[in-house]
């Protein structure tokens, strides 16, 4: 597949970078914010798309054409201002869902945050602004065209990644090492038992592969 | 209809209020936050209960049992924090409609902003974060089961209404008096044309119930 990486620059994103470029099966799109991050990665031979969230749906549908996959991996994380939320956790992410079904990009992957379904959950969450953008964007995915596969991961951990996780519809609260996060999502593009499904995703015992076919 | 209104003590909420309790046809149910709303509205002779947006959604199902309609009135009206408009104007928003299915209350009117359905429109607008929260409170609204309006305002004045407006699925930026757009509001709880529909509203020549019918 040739995916379309939303979020290059990011912690989560550089790994999902690395795997693809290294990939048999793959090839990455890596789009970027800026000239500046563009040349960065064209150092290591990436291709990249200059182009903003927070531009239009047809800006973004005209970056990812030719692409057969999306992978959201953008983010504020709760740490950018609340207005930032909504405009690029929220609206960017819709955006990109839209141009997707417009630029006939038929499977999206979505990076989203643990419990994201689940309200009650971050009811008394200090992230609970970025929450709400979050479950939001993965309802609307979630009510897409798109062939879509939402991975909500545990605590985000630089940790060196283990290969092994659990996945479920309903996970308790543990972490995970970004690299595994990145490994998962990658894996879980061709992956048909992932499709149109979401699962909390945390550190565990299982193969990623044999962790998402028996999902 | 017995009609549970959100937002009793917003500008355009109490105009509503008066309009509902003065009405042969309706009667008023009146969200408050406090209990000092409350008794201030108890003074004349309005049914209150205290309940919160940022409270669940099974505790608003509770506050609405028993009416016909909501009217959702309330909105941090883009001065408050982005925060706020991300738990009220959008989370809280589509709290209600889900406690509106839960109560089995069928009706739901929506005071939204000028153009909330067109992202274009408010590409570069000073208040895009909460144009944003409008924007996917409405498209969850019409993705719901409920039998909504929705009705964008154009710019709010403190102007005497004159009973005469414009309404169409898209209009020129304008403006419009408070309590024009809350007779509007009342109006269209009985007005089958304005079933499942979306419209600006401004100033304009029509009679209120005549521009509905027309729509």
């Amino acid at each position: 597949m040739k995916v379309f990486l939303i979020g290059a620059n990011g912690q989560v994103g550089k790994y999902i970078v690395n795997l693809l470029q290294n990939s048999d099966e793959h090839t990455v799109k890596a789009m970027v914010r800026s000239e500046q991050q563009a040349e960065a990665l064209k150092q290591t031979e990436v291709v990249t798309v200059v182009a903003n969230l927070e531009s239009s749906v047809d800006e973004l549908a005209k970056a990812m054409e030719g692409c057969d996959a999306v992978i959201f991996s953008a983010g504020s994380g709760g740490k950018t201002g609340p207005d930032k939320t909504l405009l690029v956790d929220l609206d960017g992410a819709v955006k990109s869902m839209e141009a997707a079904e417009k630029a006939r990009v038929k499977r999206y992957v979505m990076v989203s945050a643990f419990q994201a379904h689940n309200r009650e959950s971050w009811m008394d969450s200090p992230i609970k602004p970025y929450m709400v953008a979050k479950h939001y964007a993965d309802r609307m995915l979630i009510s897409s065209q798109l062939n879509y596969t939402i991975v909500r991961p545990g605590g985000l951990t630089n940790e060196p990644g283990t290969g092994n996780v659990k996945l479920e519809e309903n996970l308790q609260r543990g972490s995970i090492p970004r690299e595994d996060v990145a490994k998962t999502v990658v894996a879980s593009l061709n992956e048909e038992k992932t499709f149109r499904r979401s699962f909390d995703l945390m550190s565990g015992d299982t193969p990623i592969k044999e962790a998402l076919k028996n999902i």
